[in-house]
């Protein structure tokens, strides 16, 4: 990939700012207001939480993806205007409306997210100055603010930008994203926002977004909560000057490859800096009967607390990755089970592999983990992306709110 | 429930056994070889491990189980011959054949149940010498040792016996069980073992015993994870002069009633004695579209890592629970949504109910914490009982194995 600098800003037409309004808390001068402006109407698509209890922010911008087009996104962080009722459905509305009326554009046209703690209402005045500040900043270099705006628990910012030569031109795709639990609701939230100055139908923006997260954002996991304001939001504005990336073309597959690997890459930085994380583990199951069994069992390593625990342990445990697998629902025999772990074979046809635990403590000793598990059932294969469980966890998500 | 004592034993016509063979260690004289049996034929039921990679033992006990008469049941911790191949069904045969010799009954009235590490051969010297001590110990007196023997990281035996008066005579039910993570494969493992002298139906003994697992083993969780060998067994010997009890008469209900209070009381005791645990926490979901929907959204809290951080931390964090119940798969609005935490409602029809923080602390306070949370869509209610997630826990499942 041809990265580049600039994060959401990178693809032309986009401008953004991230200020602080003290939500988080009045001590602190953390940003924590986000805007990010298209000069001119783009497509948007996203991809919300399919969590019964949905933030305010959610259903409104939900409803803005229906209608197609937007120009401007609004997040906040520290307060996540979830479980507010009807106060809180009435605050999107209302901040979304301070936007577009700045921007002189229609309320339906801009996207509202909030990220932070659940069951409080928002502050509308300090709603209000941050939306006017970040008006006053906002700027063609202000992605960076942006990612930093929209973090909580997060202790990096994640931002990426990357140029893609098509044969009908270049375009450019940006995105920031933040999450460090893939959903501590009181704390954290899986935000990502992506920008793209090529220009496509909606229709088929939805659809790429949609695959695109089936592959990324729904393989990883840290604590396997899903949150009541998760969202991705993409916005297409074309004025690469490329024309219109038709589905089937060489360019379109071109353009959707990259847009994949920007996913993957923003889910796999959620993973990294999960919370309380010291290692980062892939899981590829291959072998089940078909893909979406090959999920489950890769799923059931990545959220089983044994395995977890045996990561942070350093502990080459192949048992409890031999169990999570049997209790996972993908069917196989356990006579053609094959477990390695970082290349050493650890089970071979469902019973244990002789190997020298000093070289295979040396090898769990490492940062990224490979986990591969084979089934010996079929074709099927996926990938998933999981952190360790480790006492920092505990600490960080035992905290009284207060 | 009219208690008595001799677990296992307590039932007339049962003797049991626990001695140390050194499975475990050689340094230590921890029991780990336990025997229990039946003056006459039983009839035997079995619940067992849906997980995909059964350990050896519980092939073979399913084979005694569909026979339907048990004589005998030997129980080893320290080793679960799990992924063990070929070998390991040969040594769980042969430890079966060891057992029937000594007793001189059949191979196939012979249950055995292993628990422990995975993946390394059953010691059979050893096993052999656990056999033959088991024979010599054996004593109408030996319930207590039999509990301590299947313990592995459990903290504490856990057994219990009652006498059920029915009109037609009294009859008594013992039980063992251990387990301490719902399962931890390289350590722990459920198993719980029945006694009665009340004279049942092989097929009316498994759907009962199949049944009272549902509302209580199939109701807890530790860690989320099922073992490769977890068992429930239950051998009904007839000894206690009472007629058969049929199906549908007031005394097979008293008895089903009693038989059930049994299952929840180990299982619940499991839950207590989970790793790491330092409270007991008891999820009542009513108003669910069915029980099925409720005990989704039970479990769905009973499981989520940010609850159980949450209660270690002793904060009422509804927005948390507000948050597993809307991803669990349940169907409600969210604007009926009503959780209470013992016995202070925190959120009502979706909103948050003001409430003290301090008067909220302290109630978190107490060892047992009882949530009830109210979807507002029908008449569908489970309970479900889970422990918290502390650092204890992460400290002993990153225990490196050696």
């Amino acid at each position: 990939m041809n990265t580049i600098t600039g994060g959401v800003c990178a693809p032309r037409g986009f401008r953004a700012a991230g200020v602080s309004a003290h939500i988080k808390n009045l001590q602190t001068t953390k940003k924590d207001c986000a805007l990010i402006v298209s000069d001119v109407p783009a497509v948007a698509a996203g991809v919300f939480t399919t969590n019964k209890v949905k933030a305010a922010p959610v259903l409104w911008t939900q409803g803005v993806c229906v209608r197609e087009t937007a120009r401007a996104l609004f997040a906040n962080s520290g307060n996540a205007n979830a479980c507010t009722g009807a106060q809180g459905l009435s605050d999107a509305q209302t901040t979304a409306e301070m936007v577009a009326e700045a921007l002189g554009v229609a309320i339906t046209e801009v996207c509202v997210c909030s990220t932070g703690v659940i069951g409080v209402p928002l502050p509308m005045d300090r709603i209000a100055n941050g939306v006017s500040d970040c008006l006053v900043a906002l700027s063609a270099t202000g992605g960076a603010d942006a990612a930093a705006a929209i973090m909580t628990t997060d202790t990096v910012p994640k931002e990426i930008a990357v140029e893609v030569p098509l044969d009908c031109g270049t375009v450019r795709i940006g995105a920031i994203a933040k999450g460090s639990g893939m959903i501590a609701p009181n704390m954290a939230t899986m935000l990502c926002f992506i920008t793209t100055d090529a220009a496509l139908r909606a229709a088929d923006l939805r659809t790429l977004l949609s695959d695109c997260a089936k592959h990324s954002f729904n393989c990883v996991c840290v604590d396997n909560d899903s949150s009541t304001n998760d969202t991705l939001l993409c916005l297409a504005n074309g004025q690469s000057g490329a024309p219109l990336l038709e589905p089937g073309t060489a360019d379109f597959n071109a353009f959707a490859d990259v847009f994949l690997k920007i996913c993957i890459a923003m889910a796999q930085a959620l993973v990294r800096d999960g919370e309380g994380a010291t290692k980062f583990i892939e899981i590829l199951v291959e072998g089940a009967n078909s893909d979406a069994e090959a999920q489950l069992a890769a799923k059931a390593v990545a959220q089983s607390q044994l395995c977890k625990t045996a990561f942070f342990g350093q502990d080459p445990n192949w048992g409890r990755i031999a169990c999570a697998v049997g209790y996972s629902g993908a069917e196989f025999c356990q006579e053609h089970l094959r477990i390695s772990i970082e290349g050493l074979e650890v089970v071979h046809d469902g019973t244990p592999t002789p190997f020298e635990e000093a070289h295979a403590a040396e090898l769990m000793k490492r940062r990224d983990i490979h986990v591969h598990v084979s089934l010996g059932a079929g074709p099927g294969m996926a990938l998933y992306w999981t952190s360790d469980l480790s006492h920092d966890y505990v600490s960080i998500n035992a905290d009284y709110r207060s």
